[in-house]
Parts: C-alpha cells; structure tokens; sequence
C-alpha cells in the first residue's frame, strides 16, 4: 500500500486508528477455546467487528511466536484473512526485527512476502545496513522504533548523544538512509509532549503511536502535538480495544470501543480543515 | 544449561566454537532440495559432522522465518534434534528480539519453553523493562548486543552517550538489571581492539563474538584482549563452515573447518594454563 493510499482511507473514513491483535490465549473468551484455531476465530470476529472504524491492524508478532508452529499458522491465517477481505487496511507486523544485512533481508522477505503485510516495526540498534534492506521493498513501510512508551525509554532512547537525545539522532541519521521515504516511526504517546521536537526533525512522516489507551495517552495531546497536514498518525489501541470484554460478547465491546475512538479521531481530523 | 556447565564443556573439548545456522536454500547442495525438509537435512548432516569440534549451535532466525510455516518446522526439529542428540550443546536463538514487558515475555517463552533454546540475542533499544524479562529465566541466558560487527554499528553504538560511547553505556546499565548474572554480550571481532575496554566494564561476562570467518577478524586479537580465566568467549562461525562447500562432501568439509578452528582455538586455550 502507499502512503497516499493510506491517507486517503483515513480521510475516507474519518478514522487513524490502529487495532492492535496481541491476542493470548489466556484473555480470551473461554467458549473460542473449542475451536481448532482459537486465536485466528478471536482475531476474524475482532477484525469484522472493527474494520469500519479503523484503517490499519498491527499484530503483535511476539504472541503468534509464543505458541510455535501453531502461532505461526495462527498469523499465516490472520493476515491472509486481511489481505483477502480488506484489502484497503494497512498491516503492520509488529516484529521489532534488525540484523546485519542478508539477515534484515531475510526478515524483510519473511514479512513483506512470505506473509505480505505492508510494514514491519524494526529496532535501529544496528544502524543502517540494518535498516536499509528494509527499505528497499517498494510500498512497503518500515516503522523504525524511536521513542517507545515503555518506562526502559530511558535506559538509552533519551540519553544525550553529541548534544541530542538519542532518539532524535535515530530520527535524524536515519532520514540520510537510502529510500528513506519509505520510513515512518513509533512514538510512545505517553511523551506527547516530546511530538513537538519529534516533528521539526520529521514533519511529514507518519508516526504510529501506541500508548493511547490501557497504557494511557492522551489523543487530544498528541493530535495537537503530532497531527500534519496529511495526518500522519497512526494511533494503536490493542487491550483497551480486543479485550474491552471477555464474554462471548468481545466483538460488539470491542466494535463500540473502535467507534467511540474514531469518533474522538473524526474531532480532531475536523480541526484540519 | 549452566554456565558452569558451558565452561566444562569448553575445556573437556579444547573448543569455544559456536556454528551460525544461517542456512539458505538458495545455498545449500542442490540434491538435498530434493528432501522433504532440505533445511533440517543440511542441518543434522552439519551438525552430526561438526559437534565433536563445537560447544554451541546458533540457528539464525531470520532464515526459518523467511521460508515462514515450513521455515518454523525446520527451526522445530532442528533444536529438537539438538536437545534430544547433543544436550551438552549450548543453543543460541539469534533472534534480535526486544519489546515491551509482557512482549519480551512471550518472546521468552517461545525461545526459552516451546523450543527450549539456552539463549537468545536481544536488542537493547527499549531498555531494562524489555530485556528483565528474559533475564528471569532460570539457566536460560540472555545475550545482548553491545558492539555488532556490521557497518551501521558506527551509527549509534559507538556515538557518545554523556561522556563514554552507547554500547559502553549499555554495558553499563544493564549490569544492573535484575538477574543480570543471566546476561552474556554480543561484541563484533572486527573490533578487537574494543574488547580491552570492554573487559573493563564486564570482565567476566561471555561475550559471543561474531564475525570471525566469513566477515574477517583475528582469532588471536580476539582472545588476546577478550578471554578470562574461565574463557568467557563465544566465537561464531557461520557461513565460512557451514559452506566450506557446496557440493556433496559439505559435512565434511565443514568438518574439516570447524576442526581447523578448535585447533586454534586450542593453541590459544593452552596459553590459560
């Protein structure tokens, strides 16, 4: 997908959120527990109840590994069942992969190919033959990790690194990379405050912001922080959406947990025109 | 496994080699494709011919995931074949991984219990919170990057992070996350003259070191400035055994490799003494 493809779906439908599927086993509804695929039964009525108020699905790959083979099959399925019937949602596979070249081309083959989504969450560590055979895949998206919403942030992400924090060097040396464009970033809502700074080193492109929701975050604060012109936010919502119920009614729960979402979103992409 | 036990076994065969798993169809003798699971075949044929010379094995898994379903299969029978044949074998998942809590330990789980390997390679970027949770694996170990060996390494690793570079940084503060007697460290050989300073700040640590082979770097430069009274060296070889030839005397070829490289390694072990 391109990103001007993206954008015109989140103007179509009002909406930038992401439904984040890190779907376990031990949250979901007992009765699915029957099925011979339970995860891929939780994610297709999660998916089908959701779809309308969102424009993009981030499994959590971490999830689908936890349980081998099967996990994988589980994945397999899942975004088999996107690409066949919603073909104009963005996919992100949330990976935070990253390795020397060949190794990164690998990965890169696994998830825009093998299972084609349209992007893959990478971890910069290794710096740009790390990230750069990513890149190379036309219309495919890699979501390089800046600054994340998890309290380890501050282990090395905010340190002073020759003047600035090392998540805006990522940010900066990171736009030299080749086929950059094909860049978007992850930033912890959590810092909304930190989106001013984050946008004069990238002021146009998209941001996929996690945080808003079970970890907190406020939508307001990083619209008025983050939002472009063309949008350029992707806002995930994973527990406080899959999980907004563990009865046999999770689909509807979760569909009214979308909606209000995106109803809150459709205010805020208002203010852009 | 121990780490107790990796020493023992290190000194019983005169040997700190660790064989990369990096295994390719694209590379591998032509009439294994013919095979049902040609990966697991190279595999087991590569290992049978070169554990008498190695202490550990580590499947990249990059390239399981790459061939996706299948790929994961391979990568099942292959540390089956591992644990049930050669349980005095150190098994590494190089996998990279690293995200928040209740990621990183599903990504622990799948690693650790459902294909049991004794280690992993973790990426730093997020943090404490991201990499405690590996670290709470009882004998599982938990080897993180501090210097890699590839180009983008210069992009952030060696920047200056509040006076000393950010892979000393890392060293540094991860010694103080919890059950960090759990951590070993990846460090690139292609920098060997790194490995003094870093022995200052982690002197008995394992450092699994890449890039010896295929990617250059000294065996002797190596053990020169990294090796301990309890050896606390890890030094991989991939692709320069496992490919020694392409033709059908490839384990034996990789034999005679890996064997060549334990009789280094034994020269340099004999100088402990």
């Amino acid at each position: 997908m391109t990103t001007q493809e993206l954008i015109e779906q989140i103007k179509l439908k009002q909406s930038f959120l992401c439904v984040g599927l890190d779907t376990d086993l031990e949250k979901i509804p007992h009765e699915l527990l029957k099925e011979e695929d339970p995860i891929f039964e939780f994610n297709k009525a999660i998916i089908d109840a959701t779809q309308e108020f969102c424009v993009a699905y981030k499994p959590n790959i971490a999830f689908y590994e936890a349980y081998g083979l099967k996990g994988w099959k589980s994945l397999e399925k899942t975004i088999t069942y996107l690409n066949t019937n919603y073909p104009e949602q963005f996919t992100i596979a949330d990976a935070k992969r990253g390795d020397i070249g060949n190794t990164s081309t690998r990965y890169a083959k696994a998830f825009f190919e093998e299972l084609n989504f349209d992007s893959i969450t990478i971890a910069p560590y290794m710096g740009k033959d790390s990230v750069e055979p990513f890149l190379a895949f036309k219309n495919k998206h890699t979501i390089l990790l800046a600054l994340t919403s998890n309290a380890g942030a501050f282990d090395f992400q905010t340190k002073k690194v020759e003047q600035q924090e090392l998540y805006k060097t990522v940010l900066s040396t990171s736009k030299a990379y080749e086929n950059s464009e094909n860049l978007m970033y992850v930033v912890g809502a959590t810092k909304a405050e930190y989106l001013k700074e984050i946008r004069e080193i990238v002021p146009d492109s998209f941001l996929l912001v996690p945080g808003v929701g079970a970890q907190g975050g406020s939508l307001q604060d990083v619209c008025n922080y983050g939002m472009t012109q063309n949008v350029g936010l992707l806002i995930n919502s994973s527990r406080g959406i899959i999980y907004a119920s563990t009865d046999s009614d999770f689909a509807n729960a979760a569909k009214e947990k979308a909606k209000q979402l995106q109803q809150e979103m459709q205010l805020e992409l208002e203010k852009l025109n």
